[in-house]
């Protein structure tokens, strides 16, 4: 099944969240080309290309925002072409989902009015996109019907401790939308297990569908601090909007929408999602996506030789040629001038390298 | 004290031997670019470079030779352009160390009738130029009053199990030069320990100091296939000499001059030389050179970064940026297209690695 533009409502919107800064796949990916805007995987596409190109089959353009650090416009542009000028929302520092939500909501309630909201990440990694299109339309139809805040879930394939959990109220088999009870951020272990064995408990896909007026009540009553920096402006969509926001960015609250709004609300509900999955947020995450030889290595070349090594990842540039030979548990990524070994065991490092390089010089 | 070309006999020759394939440092040498081509070092001049230049300052350009797979002329024209384009002397195939002695012996002789020969290997590293030019000179003058066949011996200063062992026929405290008793090729560590604790035991640097009239004698008495090749030839030194090589040099016997002659001569010597001497024939003795950081690790570039990593060397191209995190004991090689990492206690794989990489395409 094919869906077409025309199936979903005209005011619904879908915005992109590009404010990754990718330091843990340094350097394959990097403070001048995070992860969104770079092909860690190497199919081609970068993955907020994938993104724009899955939603776009089912929004237009001009009902597309991409939101972005101020210094990602110019790559954004470059990648996506298609979208209009104005559909890049810049910001000009990190201020976490909330923040984001907020000023993409407010900027398409000035636009719409009453408007249906869809929020994706431009980082992860989809398989099936007709139950992903399918899972949206669903989505958007009962936010519509009934309110509330929609989240978006993936039945948990595995025993994860760096992934958000989403704990369902009652567990309603066969129900495709069920009330969220619990939000629980990366658990240890054991928890992840007793998650994973209860069945109750979905990986939160970062995936939220809602009318722009529930997320702005929610916003209001939560994290009234965010919504009064917004409240009667008449910048947005106006010459002055640049000015506005990076009058009041700094002053926004650094805080998650799951921190400060979802777990907080009581009108929150979690689609299971069917579609094929990953956030890609790790060499690990991404070493689940990849083929393993028989000694569990993965690389992402076939000109990469592994001898009497065992658990290693590797990711080259295309057609570099590599051999390792006798060893364990490394991740070893290259790319451009830099080269990166790590042990497995510290992957959680990686993130703090490219700051140190700028530290030395 | 600087010797000048003046101060060497006029019937001196040097002969630089440059017949390795350079695939125990893959990928930084190759079979494009073996060895002594390349600046493993990064000192900004390749070994046979290096070798040129400390070799000219008591040779002149005419009296000197570099024999070289014929693949090799154009690189060898390249990085030695003073040489004149007849002192190249290209070996069609490879036939070890007695065939390009007596291949270079003949073709002295048929220029210089009595002649005295010099023999160095292109890929080694030396420090204290004066001592060594003033060692040479010793040598020089020592097989001109004495005959015999005079190698070179450095006094160990470490149990190494890689290096060939002369041992000296009775050791005379502050003799210089003395007659050899045995030679061993690369004894286990428990003979390596004999040999460093006992003192007579020198490590072969792989220079010789002969007449050529008796190093030809010893070649006829102990090699004569080979000797017969070559004899009563009158192609060397005209135009028919590639030709006569190129027909001739399948039937040379494959052995090592220390092998063929200097094991079953009684006619040997040593000198034990003063200069600083390396064979770098191995990364373990490419790291022995260099300095380490205070966990054992090695690189050639500032620019690489070891955290939490313990007896790593890294040898990466000029500029190149690494970060080395949470392993040990890897030799981690990368020029152009090409990453190598291995265990150190492999590092005997890596001479293979480029020829598994052909079997492969």
């Amino acid at each position: 099944m094919t869906i077409s533009h025309s199936s979903l409502p005209a005011d619904s919107y879908c915005v992109i969240m590009a404010g990754g800064i990718g330091n843990r796949f340094w350097p394959v990916s990097n403070t001048q080309c995070p992860k969104q805007f770079s092909d860690i995987l190497h199919t081609g596409k970068s993955f907020i290309r994938q993104t724009y190109e899955r939603i776009s089959r089912i929004f237009p353009d001009e009902r597309i925002f991409v939101i972005t650090g101020a210094e990602y416009e110019e790559i954004t542009h470059q990648q996506i072409p298609e979208l209009p000028s104005g559909n890049i929302l810049k910001e000009p520092l990190r201020r976490n989902t909330a923040t984001c939500i907020m000023y993409a909501a407010e900027k398409i309630k000035k636009i719409a009015g009453t408007a249906t909201m869809v929020v994706v990440p431009s980082d992860h990694f989809i398989t099936n996109d007709n139950a992903y299109w399918k899972d949206l339309r669903d989505g958007i139809e009962f936010v519509r019907k009934n309110g509330g805040l929609l989240t978006f879930g993936i039945t948990p394939s595995r025993i994860e401790t760096q992934y958000g959990y989403i704990q369902v109220r009652t567990a309603e088999p066969g129900k495709k939308i069920t009330a969220v009870k619990t939000f629980t951020e990366k658990p240890d272990y054991e928890l992840a297990q007793k998650f994973y064995e209860s069945g109750d408990f979905l990986w939160n896909a970062g995936i939220f569908i809602w009318q722009v007026e529930d997320i702005l009540r929610e916003i209001r009553k939560h994290l009234y601090d965010l919504y009064s920096l917004f409240e009667n402006n008449t910048s947005l969509n106006t010459p002055a909007e640049e000015e506005f926001i990076n009058t009041i960015y700094g002053q926004c609250p650094n805080v998650s929408i799951d921190f400060g709004i979802l777990e907080k609300s009581n009108q929150v509900y979690v689609l299971r999602g069917s579609f094929g999955w990953s956030d890609v947020g790790t060499w690990h995450a991404f070493q689940a996506l990849c083929k393993q030889d028989e000694n569990n290595n993965t690389s992402n070349s076939s000109q990469v030789i592994f001898h009497n090594s065992h658990n290693c990842l590797v990711n080259v540039p295309e057609g570099k040629i590599a051999i390792i030979y006798g060893v364990d548990d490394l991740i070893i990524a290259a790319k451009d001038n830099y080269l990166m070994i790590c042990h497995s065991k510290d992957e959680e490092k990686i993130r703090n390298f490219e700051k140190q390089l700028k530290f030395k010089k």
